[in-house]
């Protein structure tokens, strides 16, 4: 499809402010032009990118997380994942989330894409990697606010929590579907 | 995973305050309370919810649209989706979103679960419908400022836009993910 099939679609930012700045969020508000010529705003958080890793163990089995989500206040089960550090390569960043969050180093990665979460309202891109070759090197090092159980599941009971609506995390489900089409690809 | 064994990582909201709200979103920053005891603060977006609708035709195709958006600056290919109006019933809001969006209207309506696309920061569930025994009963009727190109793709079509890196929109694959594991269920 042609870019140039999209030049009804496109619109052109003509300005940009930050109407919002907390210690984790940052929103901004953008005066955009339509593509029929008229003026809109438009408002999304500005992110700063993130990973999500698939740990495949050597029996299998996948590492997962069990973590308190307070947005949703409930507890998700969801792949590790994380933001990425400022100038940060994208595998670092992979690596580094692995460790901290489960004690897990990995000596074989692959890339299996990128997803964007949230198109509507955010900037987020999540770049997704597979990690096989596992070993525990190190104690979990999480942050002061954070709070993760790790957890190990064969991929029946993973589909299992899917099924049964335990599992509704998107960049899980979404990072499981590509490492799905990447196996028979 | 019995309730009790989420203890040590429940969080509980001690307040909470409208941060920012715009024309499209609403912050909220809430105070909470740790596992640990200690106090910190957690800002998201406050979401009224959405659906999603995988509309298959009776070729076998699936319905899709080509969507530019601003925070990401690029044209997505993604399902047709849509934010719930207040006190909107979900499956009345998947029927609008369709017939708004493509013109189109199914008779036959499968509900497959529910995703968060965005726990980190973002309150959003959407939920998931397969639409079947479609017909095109209007035109488009879009809001003022909404652009969108209806576009129909096999089932290897979108397989080939994954794999290649063109379809990364997070609501699709998930909710793909999920048809896919309910066809084999």
């Amino acid at each position: 499809m042609a870019e140039s099939l999209d030049d009804g679609l496109r619109e052109t930012g003509l300005d940009s402010e930050v109407v919002f700045k907390g210690r984790l969020l940052e929103v901004r508000r953008d005066r955009v032009r339509l593509p029929n010529g008229a003026e809109t705003t438009r408002e999304y958080i500005a992110h700063p990118g993130a990973v999500v890793v698939i740990p495949v163990l050597s029996t299998g089995k996948y590492l997962l997380e069990r973590q308190f989500r307070y947005p949703l206040k409930q507890v998700f089960l969801e792949l590790p994942a994380g933001k990425v550090d400022p100038g940060e390569d994208l595998l670092a960043a992979a690596q580094r989330e692995l460790k901290e969050e489960t004690g897990y180093s990995a000596r074989e990665w692959q890339r299996l894409g990128r997803i964007h979460p949230c198109i509507g309202y955010s900037n987020e891109g999540i770049e997704v990697f597979l990690a096989r070759k596992l070993e525990q090197t190190a104690p979990q090092q999480l942050d002061a606010n954070e709070f993760i159980d790790v957890v190990t599941l064969s991929s029946a009971e993973m589909m299992k929590a899917i099924r049964s609506g335990e599992l509704t995390d998107g960049k899980t489900l979404s990072a499981l579907y590509l490492a799905e089409l990447f196996r028979h690809a």
